[in-house]
């Protein structure tokens, strides 16, 4: 028994060391709650908002070289129930893409997947009305899917690669733990999680909320 | 080693055996997903549709003696943009009480804690207009909290008592985990989850969707 006993022990103390890693390294993920927003080419700013405009910069987001335009658009389905003040991010895409919540989906009746950003092909066709016209997108309507953006040293750290999935336990006023969160690494990112508004709002967390990987 | 050999076999075996368990079960609870929502008192009756006024029950809802009204109402924070057609839910109660999502609370500009139903101390401010009045409660908005109702064969079954807390798991587009699920039990009580707009929209589900109690 007294081999028994210490292999107990040592999984016992094994499953103990991994507890405190865990609390150790905290909820430490910033997260960027995304509300709905558009990304479009520039053949479709040229159509909503006139030949040759150029989008306006008014707020630089989290990841290096992306920010908020002061354009809005509005976004309709087959419901004919407009959703206003959706923003434009910047810099311009080679295919517009709009990402909404499933909140968002019922109000409009459109179907959109659940999709990696750019993943376009065969989501949600989506109508986008701007100042100085109209585009009816073929397909380009997306829920985005949970992700996690970071450099390479917080993917060492964490021991993944681009492209892995993970789980995160959100806890915030209703705990919850999100599965098949999509890693990005890139030199070029900094460390964020991004949700949907469905995502932060069903467990009571919010931009400035941070959240952790769970080590299954 | 023979003897570590057995005693990892078994424990592989064990927990192997857990998971053949939990796949058997597989996801049985039926979600019900409850939109935004009032309960009522006769007076708030009387003062919102006129005096001696009686609710219309159209439609039995799963928990029995539970019912949708005809009636409904709109529900106003100080945001004043107001949310309309907030379906009435019978019987009538002893406190009137207002049941929204967080997405809601941000349209309205109240902060209603997560409570369990009929908790209301505390509980945030709203007005409710009626066709014939209205009604500024100084508490009775709240966020409900995830919670099961079942029988008392359910719950023998699960192993649960009232009042304790489950952790469920919803597999739909987005999966996810809901930790802290009050399990309610009662004789008069059918197997149902019941979750918010925000909950359900999150996780992907709706009503006909099944999840499952989560053996930790």
């Amino acid at each position: 028994m007294e081999l028994n006993e210490q292999l107990i022990a040592a999984l016992v103390k094994k499953v103990i060391d991994g507890m405190a890693a865990n609390a150790a390294d905290g909820p430490d993920i910033p997260i960027g709650v995304s509300n709905r927003h558009i990304h479009l080419t520039v053949e479709d700013v040229h159509t909503l908002f006139g030949e040759g405009y150029e989008l306006t910069k008014v707020k630089d987001l989290r990841q290096p070289g992306q920010y908020a335009c002061r354009e809005t658009v509005t976004i309709i389905g087959p419901s004919m129930r407009p959703i206003e003040g959706v923003r434009v991010l910047g810099p311009v895409r080679r295919r517009s893409q709009v990402e909404i919540s499933r909140t968002d989906s019922y109000q409009l009746k459109v179907k959109p997947p659940v999709r990696e950003s750019g993943d376009l092909d065969g989501s949600a066709p989506i109508t986008v009305i701007g100042p100085r016209g109209s585009v009816t997108l073929s397909e380009g309507c997306i829920i985005a899917n949970r992700h996690i953006h970071m450099g390479l040293a917080d993917a060492a750290r964490y021991g993944v690669v681009d492209g892995d999935y993970v789980t995160v336990d959100a806890v915030g006023a209703k705990r919850t733990r999100w599965y098949d969160v999509q890693v990005r690494v890139s030199a070029d990112f900094v460390l964020e999680m991004h949700v949907d508004t469905d995502d932060a709002n069903a467990a009571g967390i919010g931009n400035g909320s941070f959240v952790s990987i769970v080590n299954e």
